[in-house]
């Protein structure tokens, strides 16, 4: 029988950030019964007001109204449709209403999730072992897999409380250039990243733009959690304050909408320029990759959610309105809830951040955090968390865990600080978890 | 504003093959009454008949009715789910039932689309420059623009009437060893390949297989259409005969059910051994490189797809009765269209193949087949086709096109088998077409 050796596989089947998703997918489904902060998914309760079949209806009715006849236009639902999307006029319109990012719909392209987009994008920046993405340390894990899987160097750019840290970014890029390097592009997420829940200043967004122009790289701007800022709050996204053509903006309906859609978006505005003086929008490079990838997104899947957002009068805001408030709920149960529980004391050195939108609180321990940790803490006290260090490619994280409250309730979040503290008041001292772990093993 | 050179962006982005397709599309939208035979796309007949939500509630009542509750199964549609897919049990099967492929559930992942598939497969196998993939010549170009993506070598090994040259790829691997590479896979779609219509006969499947063993690669099959073989003259898929795990077995519901719903599977039972001694399937290793790439393939689309396949028993073969008959009467009519018009003669040279199944027919002509001789066909003679040499990585096809009749019902083939003789009459002769491109580009 046909044996395959890890080892003479693509090297990204070796790389520990998918290793870590695999950890946590299996620990939780050995702990069924734990309590767990540990995926950052949606909240299910919008999904039992979803009507798919009226979405559809109304996207069909939409394109029959515009330039097609409504056999045509119903038609569209199950054809393969152009590879840079059937929906590209709503998405923009929506961006341009809610976002203020003025984009021509042909630099769209509607992907299969914003992680298509990620791998697209750096598919076509990533030439050669010589270019480098920079990201912001720590990072989503789906920009690194993605860079992983492409066989493309990261450079980790440290952040603190404002976000990226632009001089670190700047230093990095004559780094680089020195050892003969690029730094292509830049990847953040400036509001409320995945996993630290940090927002990046309004004063370091211009200042990574004016870096960019300097330094001639993309900035990757990753906006899934923006629709979450408490109102009045919002700062502007990078791409609106995007003067020279800088950014490429990623988006995902995922949390606004639903993830079973997986419909993601990328604004890639920027010209490309062939040797032959011909010009096109980096979208349409990013829409032939698409090709080899997908083929292209689901029409189906597309009809859906531009569907719902012309039920909400084509505005993401409309359509998050009540999505943003559940998510705003729960990030303040969750840090009332470890104000509560926590008035008895703790050990010393466990902190968290208190961020104001997104779905993560970041929590500092003394002790490593790693998988030995969480399984006495799945096994011990029944509450589950996500190691910080896989989302490091700079090889921090070592005592951090992330917390996620999106698809909790309030009952589940005040339960599961309740384990958690305990848990915490018992082994986050120095000391106390490999003790226990020796016995746990045996 | 931000100018990218395409020089200095990933080499796939100047691949001919993505360049090609391109220009297919602009051509056809520069040419909208032109009758075309150049697009595999399945029929659209069938789609009037489809009933999207009667499916999806199919599929919720099984999934219902297997492990979960109804609420969990309905809220199954809106959310992330598996990244090797919710779908593997039905999907497994139909396989066992129609092609005696007797695949457990775990060894299946369902792509989006038999492209994500391609992907991921090569990604997997794909380690170093020194790994190659062998693929038939001509083969389908979604294979070449995956490798070309991943920056994947690429052996290509002809193949004749009985399909590929198992011999000349015997050579191939000796070849490459003896240059320090070595052929990983090879790419055979062994009925009714895309795009040259060709039927691998019954002894090369079994050579072929031989050879995986002997030289120890994998056989990538790509099942797109088996379906449509004449009843009775079906020859076993070459996962069916496969007694050693050497074939992974590539399949998509795009022309079975709807291209729109962008759904297809691997079967990847091969096992992979980490250096801890511990094993998986291949494809619990594709599903991991899939969460980079899509993260899971909607649960939606699974949904409309694992409910058309229940309504009709389980069955692919029910599944596909009437687009089957649909097909083989298109084919029959094109073929039959072509004798009837060219009763009165053609060039010396123009001949073309007689496949029983799939949707393609392969034309030679003694001049060259190329955009020049495209553009003629479709100003002059309101035909349009497709050139084969972009599907021949090794480097032919110069003088060949590819005629599909898949979409077009029986007048619009007779028209266009009209328009196509005419234009073959004018210019299928060495030197006509050269004198007129002059004419036209004044």
């Amino acid at each position: 029988m046909t044996l395959l050796a890890r080892e003479a596989m693509h090297a990204s089947l070796q790389d520990p950030v998918l290793e870590s998703i695999g950890f946590l997918n299996e620990i939780m489904s050995r702990y069924p019964g734990a309590l767990s902060f540990a995926p950052g998914a949606p909240h299910p309760a919008p999904y039992t007001e979803l009507n798919t079949a009226r979405y559809i209806d109304r996207f069909v009715a939409h394109a029959a109204s515009t330039s097609r006849t409504p056999d045509m236009a119903a038609r569209l639902l199950y054809e393969y449709g152009p590879a840079q999307g059937l929906i590209n006029d709503i998405v923009a319109d929506a961006l341009r209403r809610d976002l203020g990012i003025d984009a021509d719909p042909d630099s769209l392209v509607i992907t299969v999730g914003a992680q298509e987009a990620m791998l697209l994008v750096l598919r076509a920046l990533i030439a050669s072992p010589d270019d480098l993405l920079a990201v912001s340390d720590p990072c989503f894990v789906g920009i690194t897999s993605a860079a992983s899987l492409l066989g493309a160097g990261v450079q980790a750019v440290p952040e603190d409380a404002d976000g990226l840290d632009v001089d670190a970014l700047s230093e990095a890029c004559r780094a680089a250039r020195r050892s003969g390097r690029r730094i292509r592009a830049c990847y953040v997420a400036p509001d409320y990243a995945n996993p630290s829940g940090t927002r990046m200043a309004a004063e370091r967004r211009l200042r990574l733009l004016e870096l960019a122009d300097e330094e001639d790289f993309l900035v990757l701007e990753d906006n899934a959690y923006g629709f979450t800022a408490p109102p009045g709050t919002e700062l502007p996204a990078l791409k609106s304050l995007d003067t020279g053509r800088r950014v490429v903006h990623i988006g995902t309906f995922a949390k606004v909408c639903f993830p079973g859609a997986r419909v993601g978006y990328v604004v890639a505005d920027q010209i490309v320029r062939a040797s032959d003086g011909s010009a096109v929008t980096l979208a349409a490079e990013l829409a032939r990759l698409k090709t080899a990838v997908t083929v292209n997104t689901s029409p189906i899947c597309q009809a859906l959610i531009a569907g719902m957002l012309l039920e909400h009068g084509g505005s993401l805001t409309e359509l998050s309105r009540t999505r943003s408030v559940l998510y705003r709920r729960n990030l303040a149960h969750l840090l009332q809830a470890l104000d509560r529980e926590t008035v008895g004391g703790l050990p010393d050195g466990v902190e968290w951040n208190r961020p104001e939108g997104g779905f993560f609180v970041r929590m500092r321990l003394p002790v490593p955090v790693d998988a030995q940790l969480l399984e006495i803490s799945a096994a011990e006290h029944g509450v589950l968390w996500t190691p910080m260090a896989p989302f490091h490619p700079g090889g921090g994280g070592t005592h951090t865990l992330r917390l996620s409250c999106s698809y909790l309730g309030p009952e589940r979040i005040d339960e599961g600080v309740r384990r958690l503290v305990a848990f915490l008041r018992e082994y986050a001292m120095p000391g106390t978890a490999t003790a226990v772990v020796g016995g746990v093993s045996q």
